[in-house]
């Protein structure tokens, strides 16, 4: 039996069975709740959780009804074993291509840190972390147009630290945070975990709509806002220079931080630059986060933050407490990779491999789904987000790539509140360009298949028509 | 200015002021909060914790007293900077020989790691940790005599963030939480942090008070027991057989899980090796801790825990949250470290070179400190536990060996409740033996000079009838 990290959100809108089965969706799609486990019996979990049975009830039934749950009279509910089959087309989310990883630099990094630096790095006990690459950071953010010293920057382990850490500093329970719907999975969980009270912002075009946080902002007492401006996470919209300058004085005018996660600006594959929200920041209310998860790869598990000294100091001392620092020899590596150059010329490379590596998947999604299909377009970043036609059986589109060992990121787990289910989140990262179209062609098969029949015959005449559309959000 | 990670206890029978006083001591004793810091404003601290002024300026005034802090009129109050001169004799704890890391071993595992498995590596996603490396850990293990497999074992970020993971999957706020005293710095930090009521449990020749637990534990409802059997930290004393006993018996008796943190249990210098507690676990009540700090070094993060199935579910669930995961290069090499016996040969050279910095250090305060003075002769680990004489005015002992450049942990740090004045903590790992008989002998006479004057002319008869005592605890 698993003991789940719900708590119940009493003073919600939304009913408590509809909160816990959120949260299970974001754990079994993120692959954090195995293929497999088995979920406690209703009542044992309804007596751990104070809630009735039928709340659990209803939550079970209806994850069992959307495919993530299957039940086995008189043994109990498991979480549904998707896919069995191997899978062939990898387009999930959280990987890198890892033909180009760049090994040599690597290594000699690595041996270098080790060689002459390891009795120094051995002992390091800067908790802001190793004072080298913190100076490398702050250089390489002049970049991203960002003024900051070494002692304004906290090193840690990838932007979910990061992200955990503003929670645990800023976020009391029942505390409301906003963030983008859809939104990074792993920062619903990590606020859910600090019993925040989340609120979904819509995403479009131009990205977050600051319209509709401007109601929630005049509404309610926001504790922190939570944003992915250089490449929407998980659509890859770019947040529009208007909206930058609305949502900067919307956080100036109510007092509100706002959580920057600029976790993969510099795949930027077409237009110019996008300069960091930090840099519009004048009265210290952006918290900036970074991570080199996504240039080189996401086990190595460094990232960084760019705050105000008081917060700064109070994430850093609620970081000692969570794991003390980041390895010392990965960080020695890294300011290596940054100082000789390497890591700038791996950016420029791996840059024309995702950027053909997006026009192929673009392209065959234009071939290969039927009418009616939505997707964004994103100028960067490694994964973009499908919307399928209204009507289409997503649940059984899903059974059939995962038996077809297609594997994907289903649109439930980049929402909070369980909606999303006629979306998708793809990445075209770790796949070479003819297998990312051979892939998408038997997707866009499966999903003619699962059209509603009068949708199904409409699609066979007009399947270009859906080109260059984007996400519309909500 | 900075923020404090400090919340009040107001259902302790402890003050706040004391609370507040012995968190500060924590924050700057282990270094987090740095000499010349500047404090918040007794008029703002009061507000942000919802606390009388008078609480806040009792906490401050109790640590200028005690040369903790400085207060400048009309600047404000700030840390105060002990130890401004060069660091000449270092013995604070948290390093290691700095000579003997095994540089080359380290080299050729990460070499080897990136040549040969970067491409798996960068896309793992397992969240219990690299499999090669949880099968090595489950083979050291036996040497333990715990009996587990990898799916037992979780691998996080060295022992500190699995005591969090502990506090943050098992403790609520106002949840009873003991621990020994002295006792582990980060330990009490980590549970301060969840908002436990921290109640401490006296050490003595044979370990853990096992009779003063006994009746906590009648008293009241405690959700968890963090101890140090094997070398108990700080003072090195190992939990006697008879206790173990005991102490399982009344884990089992009251349903208290155990978090065994065997931190160090493989630098053991004398006597037989000492089985872990999780040995005598026949209900699943210990939470198995372990860590390659000791015996590589503090900055390679990585450690991990055993726990039964439902309890490391759990954490391995918070663990995703916190950070994701542990560098994967790191394990890697670590893995290639256990499986070449590279890491076993570092460990029976080390245990010959610490061995004789015990040795040394023991004959040296043997030699050098005055009558009445009490130190533990640990059989492992790298600190031992030194308990001036009555009356001695440690702060003025702390001054001069800051100015002489004698750096030490003071006693006060490994208590959460501002006892321990009279103590200091001293590792014997950095110094070569030469350099540790020179700085002992300089501190043995600075504590003379501290002494009060009734006991200066005593100890100047007295000096040998104190060797070989052992800490008397409360």
């Amino acid at each position: 039996m698993i003991d789940l990290p719900f708590r119940p959100e009493r003073t919600s809108a939304e009913p408590v069975f509809r909160q816990l089965a959120g949260t299970l969706r974001a754990l079994i799609g993120s692959g954090r709740l195995a293929p497999g486990t088995k979920l406690p019996a209703t009542r044992e979990l309804a007596a751990s959780l104070a809630l009735g049975r039928a709340s659990i009830s209803h939550a079970y039934d209806e994850l069992v009804r959307e495919g993530w749950l299957t039940a086995h009279v008189g043994q109990g509910t498991f979480v549904a074993r998707g896919s069995d089959p191997p899978i062939r087309f990898d387009f999930r989310g959280g990987q890198v291509d890892r033909g180009s990883l760049p090994g040599d630099d690597l290594r000699r990094a690595f041996s270098r840190a080790v060689a002459r630096q390891l009795g120094d790095l051995s002992a390091h006990q800067d908790p802001r972390g190793w004072l080298p690459l913190r100076h490398e950071i702050a250089r390489y953010l002049v970049s991203r147009g960002i003024a900051c010293g070494a002692d304004d920057i906290l090193v840690v382990n990838g932007a979910q630290q990061a992200i955990d850490l503003a929670a645990h500093v800023l976020v009391d329970p029942g505390d409301t945070v906003v963030m983008e719907q859809p939104g990074y999975f792993g920062a619903s969980m990590a606020f859910t975990a600090s019993q925040a009270n989340l609120v979904g912002v819509g995403v479009d075009a131009e990205g977050l709509r600051t319209d509709q946080l401007a109601r929630v902002l005049k509404a309610r007492r926001v504790k922190l806002l939570y944003t992915t401006p250089a490449a929407q996470s998980p659509t890859g919209v770019v947040l529009s220079e208007r909206r930058r300058g609305e949502l900067i004085a919307l956080a100036d005018e109510h007092q509100v931080p706002i959580l920057e996660d600029d976790y993969d600006s510099e795949l930027r594959y077409q237009g110019p630059p996008v300069a960091a929200l930090k840099t519009l920041d004048g009265s210290g209310q952006v918290i900036y986060v970074g991570t080199f998860s996504k240039v080189l790869f996401p086990t190595l598990r460094v990232g960084f933050v760019v705050a105000p000294a008081p917060l700064l100091e109070k994430m850093l001392l609620a970081r000692w407490n969570a794991d003390v620092g980041t390895a010392a020899l990965s960080q020695a590596a890294l300011a290596a990779l940054l100082r000789t150059g390497a890591l700038a010329r791996h950016v420029r490379r791996v840059r024309k491999i995702y950027a053909e590596r997006l026009r192929t998947m673009v392209d065959a999604l234009a071939r290969s789904m039927p009418g009616g299909t939505r997707w964004t377009e994103p100028h960067g970043g490694l994964t973009l987000w499908v919307t399928l036609p209204g009507g289409v059986d997503a649940e059984g589109v899903f059974r059939a790539a995962s038996e077809a060992g297609i594997a994907y990121t289903r649109g439930e787990v980049f929402h909070f509140d369980g909606r999303g289910q006629s979306s998708l989140n793809l990445s075209f990262a770790s796949l070479p360009p003819a297998r990312i179209a051979e892939g998408v062609a038997l997707l866009g098969g499966m999903v003619g298949r699962y059209l509603p029949r009068s949708a199904r015959r409409a699609s066979s005449r007009g399947r270009n028509e859906t080109h260059a559309a984007i996400v519309a959000g909500r």
